[in-house]
């Protein structure tokens, strides 16, 4: 039901992902009037492997998290986690209200062993390939101990999606040198640097997290979230300078119908739809996170983060993983079931 | 000295500025071998305004403030910084180590009453000019005060450089609602809401960063530094992919060798270097860091920063300004001379 565009977007893109993963089933939780009447234009045998689970409220876009966790037993988000708490479904997305599917993701299917607070993270592009970087906004505050965290859980990530081994690890700060940055930081570098298991590679600069120095940028989600976001505004900024460059004059006009597979190409390339889908890492379970502005395809793209999820079952990986490293480092450990 | 060219960038600029500028004078202030033996190949009547101020010592690029203040007496940059106190100069320009900069103008100028550190500031480019963001990496913890003293400071640097009336201030955040960000950040919303004098147009994502929303933008030096490089290493990456694209097949080698032109104003466009020279504000003086890569072109916008600082007396009106926000807020000011 979530995203700028609701059951138009999603039920549409199901029905492609389903088409293009012959072994997968999807089940739309929301109310049911909307979303048959964008199903009601489907055809074909994937749909068999379609179901529908009614949900009455729909979590508005701009509910508060605490909100949103009072009275959230009828709406279409909480339920969509409880289908993957029950071990009904691997993995949940959503293009809803961030802040009440982090809230209701911890209520609903609770934290891994040693993990304070989910953290967001997102493929990006490097000149290498991809890195992953933690945290993108789940929290603005972050103690050493939380930063730590995300080092492993971001190298998890790697290790699973990327088929990578021993990612390397930077942690984000205002410069290289070892007096740099503030006392978290520090801290950080101190207790990630700790860790044998894990290939930390020290301090990275803002100008490294698209050079493919480090596999994972670990960061709070404060300065995440505000990098990233800052870079979506210089894109949009480089787009229109280069579309006002193309067009000044009748030859430039002329160049630019040359040039137009490459600008299509590298238009697609700079495309920020094609990393969409956002993991949700710490829970037990998988949930996924797309862009509330999603089209039919990215949305699509969120899917298939979700079904590479869960298919290498990244939350027991990290679960595991997490035991291990705090073990090694004689911290102690309160293993729960999982 | 500084830079990671020395004397043979900031010489050569020197002389180019005072060709740019008839009533320019510059005094350079270093090793007077190292200076003298790039001086040798000028000609011309400009070099009548340029003087030669001996100093024994450079400050490393790498030594740590508190060191570099230590013994600090007989170094360029602080013999630099000692001509602006006196009154000798009305602007100091390095390319040298930047905590060190900050550190000694702050011991040889000294600070406006009621600021209590120096901002780093620096136009960056937007859809419809230029904005000026600050901190960009002098405070790597902020308070909300803080935040509130650079709202001021990025204000008065608008009006007096773009001769803009009333510019709008926004506060970087993680998000527009009013309950988004961390404590700083909500109490400094609220400290420079209380201030009628500064047009404050609220929270700014990052996203907002160059759609010139806001004409100042508001951070702590940890998250300013960390966006504004990111966005540097987004647009290394952007040139990369952009040059490969245009580099696929013979096609495509055409149609760039057509489009050279087009590609070359692009990539003047969007050169960093054009920005290059960035303002500490607080100080009693003025006091501009040029990037340490900066070529001599760059080094030269450096230069003419300064001169439109000196010009606009930006610290006696960013005195001003904070003596009448503050009276206008009840709030005590300690008037010193200046």
């Amino acid at each position: 039901m979530g995203g700028d565009f609701g059951p138009r977007v999603t039920v549409t893109a199901a029905c492609d992902a389903l088409r293009r993963h012959p072994q997968l089933e999807i089940v739309l939780v929301g109310q049911a009037d909307a979303i048959n009447s964008h199903l009601r234009r489907q055809r074909g045998d994937h749909l068999q492997r379609l179901h529908l689970i009614h949900a009455d409220d729909v979590v508005p876009m701009d509910e508060k998290p605490s909100q949103a966790l009072r009275k959230r037993q009828h709406t279409s988000m909480s339920k969509a986690l409880e289908l993957v708490a029950e071990g009904r479904a691997q993995a949940c997305i959503s293009a809803g209200n961030t802040g009440a599917l982090m809230a209701m993701s911890r209520a609903v299917l609770g934290m891994l062993p040693c993990i304070e607070r989910p953290a967001i993270t997102t493929a990006i592009p490097t000149l290498k390939g991809h890195s992953y970087m933690l945290d993108l906004g789940a929290n603005v505050d972050c103690s050493a101990e939380q930063l730590l965290q995300f080092a492993i859980m971001g190298s998890v990530m790697v290790e699973a999606i990327e088929q990578s081994e021993r990612p390397a690890i930077g942690l984000l700060n205002v410069g290289s040198e070892q007096h740099k940055g503030n006392d978290q930081v520090r801290e950080a570098s101190r207790l990630i640097g700790a860790h044998a298991g894990l290939n930390f590679i020290g301090y990275l600069e803002g100008d490294d997290l698209f050079n493919g120095r480090a596999d994972v940028i670990v960061c709070d989600g404060f300065v995440g979230n505000i990098a990233l976001k800052s870079c979506e505004g210089l894109s949009k900024l480089l787009v229109r300078r280069v579309q006002g460059s193309f067009r000044r004059n009748l030859y430039r006009r002329l160049v630019a119908l040359l040039a137009t597979p490459i600008l299509r190409d590298l238009k697609a390339q700079l495309d920020p739809g094609r990393l969409n889908g956002a993991s949700l890492l710490g829970l037990q379970g998988v949930v996924i996170k797309s862009h509330g502005g999603a089209n039919r395809n990215y949305f699509g793209y969120a899917i298939d983060v979700a079904l590479e999820e869960a298919r290498m079952n990244v939350p027991a990986r990290i679960r595991d993983r997490v035991r291990d490293e705090m073990a090694r480092c004689g911290e102690q450990t309160d293993p729960q079931p999982f």
